[in-house]
């Protein structure tokens, strides 16, 4: 008897009468039985369409249906994914020293809450190494100097060549070049540190805090070329109060961090979050 | 040029391959636009399917769809309902004495965001018939004492006959009969406070108090014959300390009964909810 | 027998050792027994002392207390305030057409959550009149217009003359002179929308809602010279989520709004907030 | 010269008009300088009065400061408790198989956010043997079965003999019995589940999962000999949905647990939670 797969497929294409019902007659027509559809439309007349259908579906019928997959993504001018629990995504994590983050991620891989493969940890410290090496995970020291840069990402990219499918920064802390990011679009997840209002530049928690914030919040988003602007995919906020040190703070945000990085990245990970522009449509 | 309305299709039935298809193809056919869809299953091989969706469909084509879906629904054992923006939910609000959450579903309802009618406010006492009736909302006293409870049922129930489409408890803290009840299955909302750990009984506050909880909420469901005990719509908390008194904690569990009562009203009234033995699934 | 009042003495002064002892051995010697006490130092070598006590004290010893206080403040070059349930706070809110912040106080005022008397409304337009007056709180009517802008201000001090110890801007939209200003230092709350990231400028709903932000907050803060720069008082947030349109934000930003702002005059009236340069102490 | 130490100075005693000056003159006295002072008391008439106090002060000073409060408590039949840095306080953990609790303690530990030692993890299996020694950490396994359960608390006994100050269940999931309990008065803290409503019993989740709970939510307490009704230290919430399944729910759940757990552990740590029958007051 044939093995029964579970997929998703991840579409975005012009809004068209019609689209849903002929999706989903696909679907049936390859013996695909739908568990989870979530769609959303930027303007029910001429907006652009994205829709997440999670399936079941035998194996062989699997390959058929992503051959076919072509022919009517075609026909709807649709850029779309299709991905199953055949294969795990493969994820691979930067850091520097800081090891919350970092440590979030393999805890909840080790778990299995986030069910990725990890290839490998690059840092540009060697800081880390010994308690990634002890979850059997290789660990790539990639020293950075100001003249080196290009270097440096070279060797990385050599190192995740063929081997991975997305890329987080877990606290990474360096600016990404746009040939290095153009390698993977909408594939690079990032998290930093968030205040109302804003405190854009040096020591932002030193700003907050001689602010008197109440807030305090962690944003995760993909990377693009402009710095900590990218499409947003998760948020939130922990309270604070007056007797909060500027180390205070720190603390505080770090747990803010660790906790939206890995919300963020669960989402990617289960295929449910898709990128419009510059913001995202997340299916939770 | 005929004009569009805007329509929500709620479904219920037995799981079975194709569901989906079937009907995006059937409003597809009826040239409805489908704008959003949402569903849920217990259990993709022989659990319960849930779907809402939501499209613009031209006014006389509204009837002839309504008029077809009777044979769909039969072919699929579905339980169905239709709804349109040609027609407002008509809501009646039962009170007492507190006044915080009728004023809060007032104050939505004034500022449309809660796009209802409300035909009349029914109240044990006269307390609110003032406030109530400088919106221009009939106020109804209908006393209350032992003897005469199955009378003011009688006399509440022939007041509502035909006038409204569901019932928000608004405090209104008195028990309603199961002859009362099953008139309006799944179209009476209460709301109650929650603490963790519930204080079941009298003086819930005083008790939370000698507890020293850190957290009071309230939950708002739909009135089954289990007293506080049916399908849950919404629930909320709100962070509190040793500071409180019993009687901040009854101001606190004021604010959080209000906002969560006004978001399950919304959600009830966008078709968003359905129920499902004694839980609900909710379409956000 | 004399009656008991409950007064709350507000300080601010450069760290001293011993500081603490002195003002409780003070308040013993006049027969006051404490109930509450909070303090925040800066730093306890050289900084900025701020204390808030809260105590129990016969009706004449309160104003020999009040007295001896001017001696024991040159002392320690302090900043107090001594405030009494005998004298509710008045407070004055500006308004424009926008009812939800306004509606929020005044229903806390009527309840008594918020124990001020309300001398007056200000406002730039007609739309609230009405629903003021019908809680007998008189509403004055400033039309607004460029030219007119120094006459409305000078007419607006004039109604408020010795009426008020304190204006809430409840979405007045409308920037006060630096004259205004500092005629109620730290007496002026303001409420505003707040964004991770912030928008700065026009339509910032829609550039939220361009961004997709998974947060919208509220910040509610002393009014400065510095638009929207002022100390914070208080903040919040509310989740959404991509399905929400530019006017939902506004809907859920209305929400965050009126319990923000409400939060931070509840503060305000209890004395609860001290100003440290930008920034405030809040003793929850 | 004198090394100066921060210590912490909690107090419960019977109200009484001028105990905070008496104190922070006895400190004054000893020339200690005072950081902190938050006070609560449950009535200022004849309540009972709990004061949290942190200080500097020199290190010769503060022995002759402990010899001294003897004198002072019993003039005002004070329980009170003194602490400083010079001596952190040691923590044993009790664990079974689940490791998201122990691991967040550690790992808040290691990054020194929770100043305390560790001087053994004791458990009834082998499984996190490894883990916990890979952080220098002694871990026992002490064997549970029905009839050694008095044995297996005696080893548990002899091994925590003088070696630790406080004990906390990370997930522990047994009873402990009244005379283990009885030596720990306040020193165990615990972490359950907890649901609005509350399911008791066995397979809380799955029934959490049935009643379509919105929220799933832990609260940390003080073991007493009433099984998960203990004072309780701290409580959140996380948001949930239909779509979750049983399995989804344990997963929020194990997320806010170590979150609630590591939060009740560290004020315990600064002591900043003192027990009122029982009720806490926590200074936060």
């Amino acid at each position: 008897m044939e093995s029964v797969n579970r997929a998703t497929l991840l579409i975005t294409c012009p809004e068209k009468p019609g689209i849903i019902s002929t999706v989903t007659n696909f679907l049936s027509e390859h013996k695909a039985n739908i568990i989870d559809i979530d769609q959303y439309t930027t303007d029910p007349q001429a907006g652009i369409f994205f829709m997440r259908i999670e399936f079941n579906v035998g194996n062989h019928t699997l390959e058929k249906l992503e051959e076919d997959l072509h022919v009517l993504a075609k026909d709807y001018t649709m850029d779309w994914s299709l991905s199953s629990n055949k294969k795990r995504k493969r994820m691979a994590i930067f850091a520097t020293k800081a090891d919350h983050c970092l440590l979030e991620l393999i805890w909840r891989w080790k778990t299995n809450e986030i069910p990725v493969e990890i290839p490998l940890v690059i840092s540009n410290h060697e800081d880390l190494k010994e308690i990634v090496e002890s979850y059997g995970i290789p660990y790539y020291h990639i020293p950075l100097t100001k003249g080196t840069k290009e270097d440096a990402e070279r060797k990385a990219m050599e190192l995740l060549e063929e081997k991975v499918d997305f890329i987080v920064l877990a606290r990474y802390m360096q600016i990404l070049s746009p040939n290095f990011i153009s390698k993977y679009p909408n594939k690079i997840i990032n998290i930093h540190h968030s205040f109302l209002p804003a405190f854009i530049g040096a020591n932002p928690y030193v700003r907050a805090f001689n602010r008197g914030v109440k807030l305090i919040g962690a944003t995760a988003h993909y990377v693009t070329n402009d710095l900590d602007e990218g499409p947003i995919i998760e948020q939130d906020v922990q309270r604070i109060n007056h007797q909060y040190t500027a180390d205070d703070l720190k603390v505080a945000g770090r747990h803010v961090e660790r906790s939206v990085l890995a919300q963020a990245v669960s989402w990617h990970v289960e295929d449910k979050v898709l990128v419009h522009g510059n913001k995202t449509i997340v299916f939770q």
